[in-house]
């Protein structure tokens, strides 16, 4: 309403940059006039950039990951482990396993996990091209890094269900305290879990 | 670094989202990957949203504020208070007053506060514009919306002492305890403040 005054150009920017995740009016607003305060500099530059992601990203027909061609980067990387196949629920979770490194197999994107409540079946996921990427490629194992969820392990047991008669080996990621984590802070199933699953010192 | 594997052009725009007000490199990733998840509709009514702010908004000669026009719709209306003149830090408090739809009078944004610390001089603010206008229009009364901060309050009485010999009513803001709140989420200081200025019934 007050940015009736503006006239409908701001106004309208609040209304979509309000709609990002995590965001809101009062946020949106402030990003709209911290953009107008450097208007000259910023918005031409945003606009580029995303002039820039809009004309060279693309899905990856393999593993569903963004890139500038397809296949990704990752599918075709020698120097990768192509028999170590990576399942995540979103491209986030690739990003936050690349950030440290340390994986060097490749990826396969589902695109999200069953669920009941908000009526994901198998068919919303990229749960059949996994399966025939296991049937082309020549994959040892499969690591399935979904979210430790109730709609996170039904997925995994779905998944691993297919692949039972695959001769692959099935891996998920392991549960229990956090590096660094104090207990006080741990709810009580994770406390649960890491007593049910200790370790022999 | 993960999104090396993206490419630069996901990076370059999470660089650019992260230096938003109130975000961060991890919600910038979630705005962008949100974007490119509905790639084709958001990031084109995005870009063209952007335009056109860039394209129409103008800063008010007389106010600071922004509109399409210069002056702005709030300085040329016939039917507001040309004797009031508000005077905000910024232009979302000018949106913060005109939500409510109670204000009748025109504004002045200031552009920030007097402030030792961060070295803010009265030449960095529109304080000549300010007393210009009270020189040129015929205004009778200034309220000094300005934030119950130190800094608020140290510009307000610098104002104020500017506009001592000019026939002009000086008012503030009342302050207290908000509309709906508890005591016991107030702090200390609005308290006192609360009892010393405490009103008859």
């Amino acid at each position: 309403m007050g940015q009736k005054m503006s006239g409908q150009h701001i106004e309208q920017l609040i209304k979509i940059i309000a709609k990002f995740p995590s965001l809101g009016t009062r946020s949106a607003r402030r990003i709209v006039l911290h953009l107008l305060k450097k208007k000259e500099t910023l918005i031409p530059q945003l606009v580029s950039s995303l002039e820039d992601v809009y004309n060279n990203i693309k899905v990856c027909d393999i593993c569903g990951n963004y890139d500038t061609e397809s296949p990704c980067s990752i599918c075709r990387s020698a120097s990768r482990d192509g028999g170590l196949l990576c399942v995540v629920q979103d491209i986030s979770d690739l990003w936050a396993l690349e950030r440290g490194g340390l994986y060097k197999g490749k990826y396969h994107i589902l695109g999200g996990v069953l669920s009941a409540i908000e009526g994901v079946t198998p068919e919303d996921l990229n749960i059949e091209k996994l399966i025939s990427r296991v049937e082309k490629e020549n994959i040892s194992e499969i690591i399935l890094a979904l979210p430790a969820t109730v709609d996170g392990q039904i997925t995994m047991h779905y998944i691993s269900s297919l692949l039972k008669d695959k001769n692959i080996r099935v891996s998920t990621l392991a549960q229990g305290i956090p590096v660094g984590a104090e207990l006080d802070y741990m709810d009580d199933g994770t406390i649960k879990l890491a007593l049910d699953m200790r370790k022999r010192l």
